[in-house]
């Protein structure tokens, strides 16, 4: 490392402080500003997704500024006079940032964050907290989908050999946990944030004992509550009769909850499998299930009869397989008191302007102008206030159940796997009619240019 | 947080600690072991891959242990016994591990890490060592066929808002300039890295003054080098008019690098903002360009006769949209110095037994013994010989030159973006006559199981 800390200030693209340093040298960087991210799309088609990142966004905004250092590598790069680099190191967030809780069912359009305060934090601000709700919003997203294929099934996630890198693999888990999952394998997860674990062997340990039987006769002597891994060699000739064989002689020492398989036929095998165990009587032994699962191989193996009681699920959710990216964007809406708006040829990319609140109610959500009271329950939250955080974290399993609550109010015809139906946001007369006005206002700017 | 310090010697998974534990009350803990990772499929379809994550594995290695609050985690899970705890508590890196260098050329079936030490600690690092070189080997590598594509113009790498979470972002954005590619937005991997970093302004700004001449005029105030972003109103009506206004108003006081479009139709646009660049006498004024690009994108801009000079890239490459895991696994080789293998159904999925050397050869590369010498280079270096740092992190400049022409020995024929050729790789007869043998040798042990 070139230098001796690390700090998050920086974790943000160039531009930003680019920009900062004109609003600066021009004096606005004060100004009173209002910014929304939403996304247009929804990911893997679902008809809703499921909030996430708020846990980690508080973590980042934890007495964050602009160490030493980060000065010292600014200063480098031969870009600010050193009246910025000082201004820049007294800054300190004072902006407020609403959001609705982790756990809310959103949808497109919406504003998942809304930062108020000046030009200077909302800017800086941007690239660190859509990395982090584009992520974990996709990732819960895609858990909640994979819990619906499972259909009430316990679902592992142990994905983490194959995440985008360490960050990846820890918030993601969480992130599946709040979409449903029921446990984590990576223990860092674990610790940080009291989820609970699950795994008992690989491969590898039949490997170190040669054979199926001394493999699972060891992991029988040191562990109470043992599931095998029985594909090692064979599943049928080796792993199941050597599994059935261990389970008896050890009898009430272990907890035998059951085995894994982790390739082959599993409707063919799974179904063998139960066949096997019910007939040496072990009918409560569960079969575990693994590789390259997600929820339309889950679907499809529980259409054709497999005989899976818990699914573990690895690459395809920590990455969001099918679509590794949510496209959520930040769009100023508000400057000095005033609606403004990002234009585009594309009319589906104009923004819709103004500081605004989200009402859930029965017909659908009603986007309004923050000042607006309607019906229905408000959806933003203050989170922090002129940089004073006023939102406690929640345990996850508190999370996980308020995502669990408010999924269960969504009618069912929006949760489909395919096809779901479009739920309908509709914009108030005032935010309509600003809209209006705002894009007519802005066309006619152009014309004068 | 639940524990007051976060380590990494539980980024593992639960499974990992539970075979330990196995293995020390087995007392096969120590046993001499050889471990090697590898994948089977070519990410992308691609004819190589660019091996990137030594950095970060020196990283995690450094100082690697269990802390108090890890202990006292797992004593929470009670799976453990105190002893086990003490022992892990006392536990430190004694492995070795050998790699290719950081931006070498590799094909699918070679290993890319080979750890040899005792049983605990092939098994420990496992998980993280794949969520490494899974993620930055894949970057590196779809970094390269993007390079491919731009055909020599310069890459920059600005997806940091879409990417997995904080350490995608950041290791993904060293991994791409690894594969080739020129600059990052993201200032702390600038900062941690000595990347070269690169950005201007967004559309932000330009809704901060309310018109697209106010903005640029603004930003010329203040940077001496400036692209301008032309495309937030209305790119060939406001934006591109306003920016030659104040490249010709500032003349020699800025250092007018040229404009960025970031949506639109980007052949016809490009076609007209070439042409209204050159009449206003601005010849060598680049055009920049984003959205949505990958290798595919710019191929086609290309050979449709896009005028553009200089690309920006950003979720499509630091989430290998396309493809966003690769697959490695990690199997044992050997134990207590005897050959063994992971045996499977599916043929393709049979290890090579052995702890192995890769030489590279004209005519493709050699996998043999490790205590075989063969024609070519050696490819497995000494990275860590138990469990001290014999390795130096070269600059990531070196290593993008040392991927620079590691690729540049390689066919053309083998870099093509699509169809490319198979690279050859052949086992030493020792490997291949062990091979046979080690599966003749298990399958013997499946029939008398």
């Amino acid at each position: 490392m070139l230098y001796s800390d690390d700090s998050f200030a920086l974790h943000t693209d160039l531009y930003q402080i680019n920009m900062i340093y004109t609003y600066w040298q021009a004096g606005i960087d004060q100004q009173p500003v209002v910014f929304e991210a939403y996304f247009r799309n929804m990911p893997f088609n679902n008809g809703y997704v499921i909030f996430a990142g708020l846990a980690h966004i508080v973590q980042y905004f934890e007495g964050l500024h602009f160490s030493l250092t980060d000065i010292a590598y600014l200063r480098s790069l031969n870009l600010y006079n050193e009246d910025f680099l000082a201004y820049l190191q007294k800054w300190r967030l004072t902006a407020t940032l609403r959001a609705p809780y982790e756990g809310e069912v959103m949808f497109d359009h919406e504003p998942l964050l809304q930062i108020e305060g000046p030009l200077v934090d909302a800017q800086l601000l941007e690239t660190a907290l859509l990395n982090i709700i584009n992520f974990q919003t996709l990732i819960a997203t895609k858990a909640a989908r994979v819990v619906t294929a499972a259909n009430g099934d316990p679902l592992m996630e142990f994905g983490t050999r194959r995440a985008q890198e360490f960050d990846a693999a820890l918030w993601g888990t969480r992130a599946a946990y709040i979409g449903g999952f029921n446990a984590t394998s990576n223990v860092r997860a674990g610790k940080l944030f009291n989820l609970p674990v699950s795994g008992t062997h690989a491969h590898a340990l039949v490997q170190a004992y040669q054979n199926d039987y001394d493999a699972f006769t060891a992991y029988a002597k040191s562990h109470h509550d043992v599931v095998f891994l029985v594909d090692t060699f064979d599943t049928l000739k080796s792993g199941i009769p050597a599994a059935i064989r261990v389970a008896k002689k050890f009898g009430n020492k272990i907890n035998f909850q059951g085995i894994r398989i982790d390739s082959g036929d599993m409707v063919l095998l799974s179904r063998k499998i139960r066949q096997l165990l019910d007939e040496a009587g072990f009918p409560n032994a569960k079969i575990f299930a693994s590789n390259d699962l997600d929820e339309y191989v889950i679907s499809d193996l529980k259409a054709r009869g497999a005989k899976i009681d818990v699914w573990g699920v690895g690459t395809k959710i920590i990455t969001a397989y099918d679509q590794p990216a949510l496209g959520a964007v930040y769009k100023m809406v508000s400057i000095a008191g005033k609606n403004t708006i990002k234009l585009s040829d594309d009319m589906t990319k104009i923004s819709t302007p103004g500081k605004k609140q989200i009402w859930r109610t029965n017909g659908g959500d009603v986007l309004t102008f923050a000042t607006e009271i309607s019906a229905g329950q408000p959806l933003l939250h203050d989170i922090f206030v002129m940089g004073r955080q006023v939102y406690n974290t929640p345990t996850v399993q508190a999370v996980q159940a308020y995502a669990k609550n408010s999924l269960s109010k969504l009618p069912n015809r929006f949760k489909r796997l395919e096809h779901p139906d479009h739920y309908a946001i509709t914009l108030s007369q005032q935010l309509a009619d600003a809209k209006a006005a705002t894009i007519a206002d802005i066309q006619l700017k152009i014309k004068e240019n």
